[in-house]
């Protein structure tokens, strides 16, 4: 199995195009410490990829990365399609971006494409674009990725991990699948990731997936609960927000510490201090044998 | 009056995601050759600026000038507001990255707005992350374009250019202004800019803004009227798809020749030999006295 770390940001990237905190200018002043909004991709076959979410920075993304260019065709792209994690207008937004392409499937989970279709007119908007395909992204069966892949491909199946609706579709019927981990089972290698950018909650069903997991990509948005309170960004505390913090006794950084799988966050926020390279918390991690990933990162299970 | 260039190519930018293309390639090769969509700053007042155009770019496009960036204080941003020249997605879809604005102005003609809130939902979305003033903007009569700027301050006003329709509203009924060029007068200065990224026809009305400018900053999209059948991107002709060519009978490169203005081209599509900074049709455009703007690029009138 191949994955491309495209982004680690969590909405917004780092550097935020309105905000000065101490991270953004830190990245402004160090374009190293630039990150664009989380997503991965993956390699289906020899050539074929699928992006996790669609963020703004799509564009730019696909640039960044040579196997991700198209040709040898003049419309010919590797892009086959795009599984949604959510609905958060930052993981969709690149969707309108890639009307260029001939076709392009995504796979959601029946809330996320409602909100998409209800509530933003997507389908509606794009139809005349290009032709879009909806495949339904089920929790728990796992299917195959990449239905034009080989037989033997990746397998996915998703793990819902939060009600949370994206705050354009705050009124839409509650849903237990509004924000889901992805896993994502190499059947030819007998490996296994989970992708979750978004964790409000640490439950069984997610731990019995990572602790499968031979790599664990997840929701790094803030190091401790009361970051966003601190740093006046919300009333909130980050659980309170939908992500589960690092630190703490209800962060994940002590439950990713006893699992076998290698371990990385991701959707860092600009005002989680992970994001300056100097940070004594990047120590702490360490100790714990775990990662922070990186924009441009290969991970080959 | 001070303009600042954001951006110079047609939907997709050059290179667009999917496209492998001389023009993209090229680029792809030689990131000089790089043009991110059509877009321009004008500045109110000190460290005050309205966006012409909110394209997919519009993160990237703040974070390369930095008198676009945030600060001093953390959410303090010199984006003002956003002019619409017409409702097009790559004109558009930049405004809901914008949505962590405490509030953000836009100017557009009415048949634009209503497109983007009916088709879109644009307001409806974006009104639980941020405080949205949609502001008509008006075909003929100047009005000032920063209500809290200065009184003496940049006047706007629209010229009507094409009643094409995007594509997602394309049953929406027909109007004259779904399609405006952009009249800026600076009364301190006596100064006058015109900025037409799209020109379906060079009407008299338009003929006498561009006479009265000092500046003129017009679609530049393809070089021909066949150059759109020739490459494959489309069965209509440039002149079918709502951008008069450069070059030709019908094209805008003899007009522009007979005016007083500085004129500059903008707005080029991936299929458009100037992509190409040795193509002859450089020559061509320098012995007429017209240009090519460039990303970046700063106009001061």
């Amino acid at each position: 199995m191949l994955l491309q770390v495209l982004g680690t940001a969590a909405g917004g990237g780092i550097p935020q195009w309105n905000c000065a905190c101490p991270g953004c200018s830190g990245a402004r002043a160090h374009c190293s410490r630039r990150r664009r909004h989380a997503s991965l991709a993956v390699r289906t076959d020899e050539g074929r990829w699928y992006l996790v979410n669609a963020t703004p920075d799509i564009g730019d993304q696909i640039e960044a990365h040579p196997v991700l260019h198209p040709g040898p065709g003049p419309r010919r792209t590797p892009v086959a399609g795009v599984v949604l994690t959510d609905a958060e207008l930052d993981h969709t937004l690149g969707i309108w971006r890639l009307r260029e392409a001939r076709g392009l499937e995504i796979l959601a989970t029946p809330p996320v494409r409602r909100a998409l279709d209800e509530r933003l007119r997507l389908s509606e908007a794009l139809t005349p674009y290009t032709d879009l395909t909806w495949r339904e992204l089920e929790c728990r069966g796992a299917r195959p990725l990449d239905p034009a892949g080989p037989a033997s491909g990746l397998r996915i199946s998703a793990v819902p991990v939060s009600g949370k609706r994206p705050r354009y579709a705050a009124g839409a019927p509650a849903h237990e699948a509004w924000v889901v981990a992805l896993r994502l089972y190499d059947p030819a290698a007998g490996t296994c990731a989970l992708y979750a950018p978004a964790v409000a909650e640490w439950s069984e069903e997610l731990h019995r997936a990572a602790a499968e997991a031979d790599c664990v990509i997840v929701d790094g948005t803030f190091w401790d609960d009361e970051e966003p309170r601190r740093t006046g960004i919300s009333t909130r505390t980050a659980t309170g927000m939908g992500h589960l913090p690092v630190d703490g006794p209800r962060g994940t950084a002590a439950v990713l510490a006893t699992l076998s799988a290698r371990c990385l966050y991701t959707h860092l926020n600009n005002t989680n201090p992970l994001v300056d390279p100097a940070a004594p918390q990047h120590k702490r991690l360490a100790r714990l044998g775990v990662e922070v990933a990186d924009d441009g990162m290969v991970i080959e299970l």
